[in-house]
């Protein structure tokens, strides 16, 4: 048999899948597993999506152009524009998903052995991007006792080499749930324009901010304009994830030309997505309040739950739909096992991610679970419930001595 | 302005995008634009494509699982099954079209500066896919007087060097419209197995055979199961381009671990189009038949039509919906401008790909141009005259002395 390339051998097997088959086992026994490991919420898709698909009444599911249908990329438009942002139409790219959008940029600016800065933890994927590139991921490390907040300058200056030639966040963070202040950005701004570098900002849970909190765009970062390159989508923001319509934006001409000869060979995104895409870009504010009211009483019940329990540390965070908690355990990797393995409460279980599995820096996280709460508050109680009853039964319990900050 | 990776510098502008301005400029000035330079059939998608996503009734559109769900890899399997091919579920893995398949294939198989066989003229985005992994495309030269037939063992073994990874194939072609005969594929079985090579097999028009002819499928060579890799889709078979679902089939256990890590990263293909194609792949064999009956009699009015011009060669072959034809011009890719640009016939001009974006070979398919027969015959007809009158009009006419084989 031929070899394989390099690189795909280095390619990491995703963390959750080696969960996966005790989940499946649990299932099979009849217990009831509630998924808080995946971003994939409960929340109904507006209905308006499945009118405009029907309403098409399409004889031929055609290609669509590759950038995507005009009229999306105008709904695009019109929505940043609504948040502040002038953008012309040719520096929006629709994408098959936000994860193509990531491919499409991490091919167009690393070369092998170039840097990318991301504080950790982060979006475990990015290392796949990253990897797929033979690009490396330099993390920055944040503290959950911080609330994981942006770390001083000087934590990235002292990261930069020559060949650093991008900072990525994710804002609100997957998995920590924060929302950089406006302040924090300006930082990254500053380090950027000294340097010279690109910031990748991935900003598909943009309208999930709580508390009053507002979000900043690194759209809206002045003086650095040909340098920021945001990710988007409209997976979490309508709750659409299987329609995979994502989209890239910048206002650097040579990027969106070179990515668009990559969106070229691969023909176009999912038709029937963009067409429902654009009735959904049509809701009224009140869609995203809603929602966002949603999400953050969710939020208020997994704080609440888990700042009960004894030795969980949840820490303070107010966007997304994500926490990074830190469990009384010897390893979350085992507990996470165990309690799909060998525990169930009134008939039912709790799938979580394992922490590791999202810092780059070896020994980290490794006591710590990424929460999504992205199930109505019913069900999440009785997760909570379960993962309580868990905690004092778990034959590995360790609570550690933390200095909180 | 921080620079871009040399990769993606070095990506080719699509040919058919040069030409595209000036098609919109015809349109706008009110002439009818015949398309016959895009693989995008006007065959109606099947109505059940429809139906199935509307009798779906799903609250929320999620993610698929990354392989795809498994109805749709369960019907996959009965399709092949139907065709003689017996396949485990871990051998077929759903993909956002053919093109993502492609783009896997080439992540796993090759490093940089490794080779790819492959016979030309060639569906143009392999070299996309190709140079995206700094992979080298090692043509093999079919001769438009030989109808484009594959070219003895000797001509593909001087081509292989100790950095041959593999021979990739589109059968029956695009852009020649070839069927492969069972023989030629056993002869690229024997330099595969020789050789110690993959075999990348495009199958997407499988089910277009003309004349009586019957498709082979690399998967039906025996011997090096482990060495083949066939990649699929609904987008031509069921006229769903849009639809954005294709597959990757493959019997090395391996390459389906390696490309289900890069397929997790990218989270899950369309679920919509994955429910319409469950329904699709239950269509009865009269529907296969009656698009190949479509085919083959808008392929012998082409045929028919350019036969009666001077100067045009038109090869015999007899699958897919394409076909390479020869014109009796300076330059065709001047001649497709300029019937687009200063040229009209009763309202109407055509669109065609100029032949040489198909050619790794400097200087070969330059007279010549890929035209797909995705129109009804009416407006084929049209586009055939308009043809015609054009050829006789062009000044940079040109007729050049041709052995034919």
């Amino acid at each position: 048999m031929p070899s394989f390339s390099d690189r795909a051998l280095k390619l990491p097997a995703s963390p959750i899948r080696k969960l996966a088959p005790y989940a499946d086992a649990a299932s099979r026994r009849g217990t009831r597993v509630y998924h808080l490991n995946i971003g994939q919420p409960d929340i109904s898709t507006p209905p308006v999506f499945f009118d405009a698909i029907r309403e098409a009444d399409l004889d031929v599911v055609a290609y669509s152009p590759s950038p995507g249908i005009l009229p999306l990329r105008e709904q695009i438009q019109g929505y940043y524009e609504r948040l502040g942002h002038n953008l012309e139409i040719d520096e929006i790219m629709v994408t098959t998903g936000a994860s193509e959008a990531l491919g499409f940029v991490f091919a167009a600016l690393m070369n092998p052995g170039e840097e990318v800065i991301v504080p950790e933890p982060f979006y475990a994927n990015y290392l796949s991007f990253s990897l797929a590139r033979d690009a490396v991921v330099v993390p920055v490390t944040c503290r959950i006792e911080d609330d994981f907040a942006l770390p001083p300058v000087e934590a990235f200056e002292e990261k930069i080499t020559p060949r650093t030639k991008a900072i990525q966040i994710c804002n609100p963070g997957n998995p920590t749930g924060v929302l950089y202040p406006r302040e924090s950005l300006l930082r990254l701004r500053d380090i950027a324009e000294k340097h010279n570098l690109f910031i990748i900002a991935d900003e598909v849970y943009r309208e999930f901010a709580y508390d009053g909190t507002e979000h900043s765009s690194a759209l809206g970062l002045p003086g650095i304009e040909q340098n920021v390159i945001v990710v988007d989508s409209i997976s979490k923001r309508f709750s659409a994830c299987g329609a995979r319509i994502g989209c890239l934006i910048s206002r650097n001409a040579q990027l969106m030309d070179l990515v668009l000869r990559m969106a070229q060979a691969r023909l176009s995104p999912p038709t029937l997505g963009q067409i429902g895409a654009v009735a959904m870009y049509q809701l009224p504010n009140s869609y995203y309040q809603g929602v966002a009211a949603e999400y953050s009483a969710r939020r208020d019940l997994l704080k609440q739950s888990l700042d009960r329990m004894e030795g969980v540390l949840c820490p303070h965070v107010n966007g997304a739909f994500y926490s990074m908690v830190r469990l009384p355990v010897d390893s979350a990797e085992r507990f996470c096992q165990w309690i799909l393995e060998e525990f169930s409460h009134d008939g039912a279980t709790v799938m979580m991610a394992p922490g590791a599995g999202f810092y780059a820096t070896p020994g980290l996280g490794v006591d710590e679970v990424r929460i999504a709460y992205v199930l109505k508050e019913e069900d999440l109680a009785k997760a909570m419930k379960c993962l309580e009853v868990a905690l004092a039964a778990y034959p590995g319990r360790k609570v550690r001595e933390v200095a909180t900050g």
